[in-house]
């Protein structure tokens, strides 16, 4: 086999794909496009390139110009969709940064191009690929925690410098759709419960140099089993702060609560019945070669794509209930 | 001084009271009633009491045989607004559990009573006395995280075994008005920023001998600046876990993030100026004896009337929300 790779775009998670490209031995990335020509430059020192990856300061340019088999999409939230239904057009398959589109109409468009070009995709809920939360997803279905009474989780990264266009609705999809996604993705995932109400608040207080850019959100919602979930997700971690993020995961069921924070580095479990301990972790996932190998070895994707349109859907949906002060109808 | 309190109901924080009153040399505890003989039964052994001590099983009869200055009102969620509706008639000072009323109806009787009473009343929200929390709310006045953007509070209890009264809508107002008091009032307390929206979510999924007690709770809120708040609430502790509670409180802001965790005891702060640091604690405040000093001396109350009753206002639109799968209005 040899696979043809793609990017378009660097301004999210192209490194899961860069690594996925070097560690499989049949792949070639074969074009990079950026709107950002020094960006560029860099392209034949990257150890997943060389000299022969072409590049190109526009995407559909890098499209029309290139065979590829798999592209990722990975500029701004307002390019996305467009460059989606680019690729399933051309029946070239897609791994793209989240969300997939920046409002419900995009997000249809992208379904019906997805559906139409028969292409597979995924989206980079990297986080998916993390040791604590597989070993979560994993606990909670073997019955460790009982049913799932509440799910909550913490996104607080720090602010740093943001790039141009996350400082605009124009081209940024919100701090719901764009950080959210994991929080609220996960929540979803590990406790295998879907959403079917939700309502939020988000807002910039205390940076106004980030103009629309959110620097907080609060989420609350009900799951299918009627149990309560919440999302929390901030950009106020200090300059100072030990770290630069301070994910955590707790979810609290009828015979335990497991818990992961990132800054202790520690998956915890209480139970009715055993000593609290220490959980040992599970292995990561490579996201890039299980997506080739669902694609290419009928092999079951770790981040299906009716997974990623639902997530986009739910965070979209959310975002507009913030902004509304109205109740997200999620079933 | 001779201060004469009496105490209605054994159900809830009365040890606040009673430790309040052996802590005054003025004031004797002149009478206590509950439905439960077996409880009364241990009264004339209390360090704040006496063989001197009435006992009564019916609280009316309290009222209508004694003279007091001041009573507490600890029963039933449901027997609490007649009680401090029957006190403010006779003109005696309420120090009362929360929330103060089922309903927002009964809660408008107690406005309206303790009004033309003329009594002072407060309530048992008892954290606003503990020193993390006088800590937390005195340095983000001090401006310690700049402007407030998040606040987030966790009250995660074990079950235990549950009195018949709180298993029934009949006599128990809920998770949120009962657990989530403490929480909403503290993140408005400690930030002084008021509630404007919010949404919640509440049931119970995991224990069912429990009924109407709800096992988990997510609220959303909006604060009067526009940043966000939340609180998650859950009776899902495991009985193996080291404490009966784990209690957190994290208010994030434009330039730092402060946060205090029961479990580990510490309170933390985290600023872009400075290193990392543990906080050393306030003294803690006795609210029995600040509710004396604020009737008699014309102190200011730690925990004055227009709280409780906002508090109670804001909890039970939040619950009904929730019923409702709306957006409640607390502005």
């Amino acid at each position: 086999m040899d696979l043809r790779v793609g990017l378009i775009g660097l301004k999210g998670h192209q490194s899961t794909i860069l690594s996925g490209v070097q560690a499989m031995q049949d792949a070639r990335l074969v074009a990079v496009s950026d709107d950002d020509e020094s960006k560029l430059a860099g392209v034949p020192g990257w150890p997943s390139a060389g000299p022969h990856t072409q590049t190109f300061s526009d995407g559909l340019k890098l499209l029309d110009s290139m065979e590829l088999d798999i592209v990722g999409v990975c500029g701004t939230d307002s390019e996305r969709a467009p460059m989606i239904l680019a690729a399933a057009e051309r029946g070239i398959h897609v791994i793209a940064e989240k969300p997939l589109a920046m409002d419900l109409d995009e997000l249809a468009q992208v379904r019906e191009a997805v559906q139409t070009g028969g292409i597979h995709l995924s989206m980079l809920l990297t986080m998916r690929c993390d040791p604590p939360y597989i070993t979560m997803r994993r606990l909670i279905a073997d019955g460790a925690i009982g049913e799932v009474c509440q799910a909550v989780m913490q996104k607080s990264y720090r602010l740093g410098e943001r790039p141009e266009w996350q400082r605009s609705r124009e081209t940024f999809s919100g701090i719901i759709p764009f950080v959210g996604i994991h929080a609220l993705d996960l929540i979803r995932w590990v406790t295998d419960r879907d959403f079917t109400q939700g309502a939020a608040w988000c807002s910039n207080v205390g940076h106004p140099a980030m103009r629309d850019l959110e620097d907080n959100a609060c989420v609350a919602l009900q799951l299918d089993n009627g149990a309560s979930a919440s999302a929390r997700l901030d950009y106020c971690r200090p300059a100072k702060a030990p770290t630069h993020g301070d994910d955590r995961l707790r979810v609290a069921g009828s015979e335990g609560v497991i818990e992961w924070m990132y800054t202790a580095d520690q998956l915890t479990l209480l139970t009715n019945s055993e000593d609290p301990r220490v959980v040992e972790l599970d292995e990561p996932i490579d996201q890039f070669a299980n997506f080739v190998a669902s694609i290419y070895e009928d092999k079951p994707s770790w981040v299906p794509a009716e997974d990623c349109i639902r997530m986009t859907e739910i965070c979209l949906r959310l975002r507009d209930a913030a902004n509304t002060g109205t109740v997200a109808q999620l079933a």
